[in-house]
């Protein structure tokens, strides 16, 4: 479990190349590793590189396409559905999302629902894109199912994210990314790696029952936030998601399909970009001036602790895991033979 | 705390003749006991004509603008901007939302801005009316503060509810409405009034310590669910109710003022309404079959029980407290006077 730290752009520019190696042209594997690399610097390593030798595989499997034809099927102007065609989810994700941005420019809000699309990481990548437009980002996937519904025993539901970005005249948006779970799956990795058990509420097992232990939460299911309301919002985001976007939902969710749902709504269609600004300064400051309980030094706004971390990993390096780099290493060697 | 039994029609008939003799128009008035009465059909008495009281004290008071002129501040199609000139936030909101209804049918999607509102009561009434157009309806307004920020001690955010609501097959639609803290401030309400403890992970008290007492809560400040999710989702809320609409927001709301805003998203742009209705059905299949947990007979999805509890009501009438009749009772012999 040892880090070695590594630069941004030299760890962009490999992964770059094995996605080029997988068959993607260059600027499309460019999207991809933009996407991975930023999950790192911001302190979210589960939707980072790590992920990289899993698409490897899915790729080389069929299971996911490495020369899609991403295409729109339904355009209404501020409403679009599009087909990724089984590409990899963070390009197809990535054109579907720069499609509810310039829509949204044109027609002051806009919807771009991608069916047939695979995991595309992390939402907030989405959402954080609409920003210097002038937009409201707002991102949505629906996952495989992991959790029960309320009162059920058996996986039907998602923990199906969403992302929502808001402009400020800080250095930063204000940036929301949450699962509709407990906790992200990812927080069991972390304590099956560390032999740590998990606080009852978090998951199931197999059978249904509350568990402390993180290997038996991974062989059964998450629990939805806040009971019937994480159920509601899991089951509201795979409707936009999957059902509207004509693409699975439901049970009908494999491992690696799923459907997105990218919406954007331009501030300046409301009032001008200038006071809505101002506006939110106000907030933010209400916010970073509020009292603080014991230990907690400073009151934050959702997205302000990502953005530094990603401003000081710009500066000094991104710490990856060593099994993963070298994982890295192995695959652009493979790769290249 | 013991009930009658009335009828949904007379309720209904006896709210509007007291908000008609509080100065509004016949029509006007009906539409504010209409909010009020599906909220008792639907078994959410803390928004239903319980609060006809207060609302009518506000008026006398002015503090709620009984002949507002709601207007039109800022109109691009599909984005709107209203003033609701105070008046009461049933009324201003029904018609901000029927414009959003409106707007989205002719542009596929809308956003509608509510400032200078007031309570507006439950939000699933408005993203319910989108139904019958084949809308997606959506809804949220910011409320009193009444949260802290994670790792704040002050109340700085609203529980700003939302709710969505999806077109079926089914004679209900899938309506989702929640608070974004762990409970709605009601449920301290009932707790205070049957002398009962609440759970830890409510509610804290005044000194931002845990409590199980519901007084003390009532003094303290409810807790967001699941922690920085809720404090997100109640600030981006917050941000489209009050910071996009240039009405109030964050600490400058008052008991009274709030701003709302409503979207719709038309279904038939992203694809034909009988085909998103058949996978609607396919989907509610899925977790009606769900198998479920002792004790409990069936999984539903959101609205559904509301909507038995509806039809139930409406034949059989509604239990209200004894005391709220007749409060109406002397208010309506009061405002004739």
């Amino acid at each position: 479990m040892a880090d070695r730290i590594v630069d941004a752009a030299s760890l962009k520019a490999q992964t770059t190349r094995i996605f080029e190696r997988l068959g993607l042209p260059e600027a499309d594997a460019l999207v991809v590793a933009d996407h991975l690399v930023e999950a790192d610097l911001r302190g979210h390593p589960s939707h980072g590189v790590i992920r990289v030798p899993t698409y490897v595989t899915a790729c080389r499997e069929g299971r996911i396409n490495s020369r899609p034809n991403i295409r729109i099927v339904e355009d209404h102007g501020g409403q679009v559905v599009m087909d990724a065609d089984n590409g990899i989810g963070q390009l197809a994700a990535f054109r579907a999302n720069e499609l509810a941005i310039e829509r949204g420019k044109a027609h002051g809000m806009a919807g771009v629902a991608l069916r047939r699309s695979t995991h595309c990481g992390a939402m907030a990548y989405y959402a954080i894109r609409a920003i210097p437009h002038g937009l409201i980002g707002w991102a949505t996937t629906n996952a495989g199912i992991n959790m029960p519904p309320t009162g059920g025993t058996q996986k039907l539901v998602g923990n199906n994210p969403f992302a929502m970005a808001v402009p400020t005249d800080r250095p930063w948006p204000m940036v929301l990314d949450m699962a509709t779970s407990v906790v992200a799956g990812g927080k069991l990795q972390v304590a099956r790696a560390k032999g740590q058990p998990i606080p009852l509420g978090w998951a199931l097992d197999r059978d249904g029952n509350p568990t402390t232990d993180p290997h038996a939460a991974s062989d059964g299911s998450l629990l939805p936030v806040g009971g019937p309301k994480g159920y509601g919002m899991a089951l509201m985001f795979d409707v936009l998601a999957g059902v509207l976007s004509g693409g699975r939902f439901g049970a009908g969710l494999g491992e690696q399909g799923s459907g997105q749902f990218f919406m954007t709504i331009d501030v300046g269609r409301f009032m001008p970009l200038d006071q809505f600004k101002a506006r939110m300064d106000e907030l933010i400051d209400q916010l970073h001036g509020c009292p603080t309980t014991a230990g907690v030094e400073q009151v934050f706004v959702p997205g302000e602790i990502e953005h530094a971390i990603q401003a000081t990993r710009l500066r000094e390096g991104i710490p990856i895991e060593a099994t993963v780099l070298d994982a890295l290493d192995r695959l652009e060697h493979e790769l290249d033979g």
